[in-house]
């Protein structure tokens, strides 16, 4: 395992004060329990939006907290869902007393643990689950769909929403329908390490591919040969298409996703190839994301994701966001 | 090799176009000669900045085109200079009237390549030369020190300084004088495959590193076995210390650059390492940056880079911005 690191028992603390201390004018890490909070903590009046996972897809969850985007996040251990009690903290530590909505991505633990959390709740309170992952019904950790890249989306519409002052069910509703209009899917060309495990999470050979990947490193619709960035874009955008049925003419999102070992040199082309072939079946790309944002560590391969926009969609998706991850103009 | 590619003599014609599509708001790519402008082309009055490299170190140069920073980056393939027509072409279709600043990373093909555009040059215009990488005198590809992330800085600071109006005189020797006041360092945990060649830059260990490395996998000061990230972090901020000489309680800019293949999680990590030692060293880290800026395509591994501020470089670089890869409200 090549990593850079100290004792691996410490390595989550200590990746959490290098990014409390660099970003100390949008965050504060609490670190018994651990969570990120938007500097400044409460916002009286407004919803506010708690998420969280295990470690490893950074900058998911806490690189999104800030100013129109949410308002805590709690890691877990590498690919190990946070605690309860991590969460319940959280969302203490943020509740304005217009509620609080967790945004919780589709695995076991992370839905048990979110649960636990809101049965202890004293404070009003709604989830949004995440499954947005078109490439396996079950899984490994699922009971259903994945919520994978797609989090990304429903995070910054709902995030801009809670800012300009929806209650607590709208901004539920919201991320409800963005989750249903939201489909993705990956590819992984190698695997990743987690530092606690000290070796790949799995075998893959050097002309092999796993398509429909998890962002764990767990499986996906098959292992095949390795094949163009164009067969492997219209494999993905097909299968998301057949989920999501987009409409011609209705503005799309289209993200490309690294999983933290592929140069952005690749993602482009991705990026490129994903969107020809939707233009190709006549639809249309009104906003892009591109790069590392929803990580498997070290992972090599990406995922793509599209969202079913509307106005109101794009109105939320361009408003002005200032976390450490994502920053639009305000 | 494993990547998302399709033909190797289409991966940057190909990357690139997705690039410009993904980015249409804020540039223009024209693919014979290769170049990217801002979009809207020259800016009456305004010195323009023109940089330019070999790719395969994105988001470097064409992710920092657009407001407060470059004006126009040509890509070279991979590794390779760029051609004077391309430099030529780009600068020519950025020129306002108010000259041309090259900023040229210190190897012996940019700085020749570059040269020659100047020579051709029908249009005022001056060269700013980085070689903030205090590893190694001379190198591979170079007379004298090399080029590296500390360009992101250059750039950076004299953007702010042109958009608010600097003549091409007081641009250069601001970019002179933020390169002198910038040191880097990189370490490598494994290789890089660029797509032509098809293998590995260099062997490496399954246990070993190579500190002082170049950008292009190029060697450094010694290869040793794999050490902690305190420990890698202790000797890179003693090498750049001993060379940039910082003072006590003068603003000392941050960053951690990944080279592609390294977690963001690792780069935090490291950031809080090397911001503990500044700090027991009575240096003030005022500014910060953390990500991935001058890659070495899927190389695992990142560089430190410091940079001594003072109230008018703070001012500068806290300007706003709006380029692919770095923004900063306005």
């Amino acid at each position: 395992m090549k990593k850079l690191m100290n004792a691996v028992d410490d390595v989550l603390t200590e990746s959490l004060r290098g990014f409390g201390r660099a970003h100390a004018d949008i965050v504060e890490v609490s670190f018994d329990p651990m969570f990120v909070t938007r500097k400044g903590g409460a916002k009286k009046g407004k919803v506010a939006l708690v998420s969280g996972g295990g470690s490893g897809h950074e900058p998911l969850h806490a690189g999104f907290v800030g100013h129109g985007m949410l308002d805590a996040a709690c890691p877990g251990q590498v690919f190990t869902s946070p605690t309860p009690d991590q969460m319940l903290a959280a969302a203490e530590a943020v509740d304005g007393g217009a509620g609080v909505l967790f945004i919780v991505k589709n695995y076991a633990g992370d839905v048990m643990n979110f649960e636990m959390a809101a049965e202890m709740a004293a404070f009003e309170h709604a989830t949004v689950l995440t499954n947005d992952d078109v490439a396996v019904e079950d899984s490994t950790y699922t009971s259903g769909r994945r919520g994978v890249a797609g989090t990304v989306v429903v995070e910054k519409i709902v995030g801009a929403a809670a800012e300009a002052g929806a209650d607590l069910a709208a901004c539920r509703a919201l991320g409800e329908r963005v989750n249903r209009a939201t489909g993705s899917m990956g590819v992984a060309l190698t695997s990743c390490t987690v530092p606690a495990a000290g070796r790949p999470t799995f075998e893959i050979g050097e002309r092999e591919m796993e398509m429909g990947v998890g962002i764990h490193g767990e499986p996906g619709r098959k292992r095949v040969p390795l094949a163009s960035a164009d067969a492997i874009a219209a494999e993905m955008i097909g299968a998301i298409c057949q989920s999501l049925e987009p409409r011609r003419g209705e503005p799309l999102l289209l993200l490309v996703n690294g999983f933290g070992g592929t140069p952005l040199m690749e993602l482009y082309l991705m990026y490129g190839a994903a969107r020809k072939l939707c233009e190709a079946r006549g639809l249309t790309i009104a906003r892009s994301l591109v790069g590392n944002y929803t990580t498997s560590l070290e992972m090599a391969g990406c995922s793509l994701t599209l969202t079913r926009l509307d106005d109101e969609l794009v109105r939320f998706w361009d408003a002005p966001v200032h976390t450490p991850a994502l920053r639009r103009g305000r």
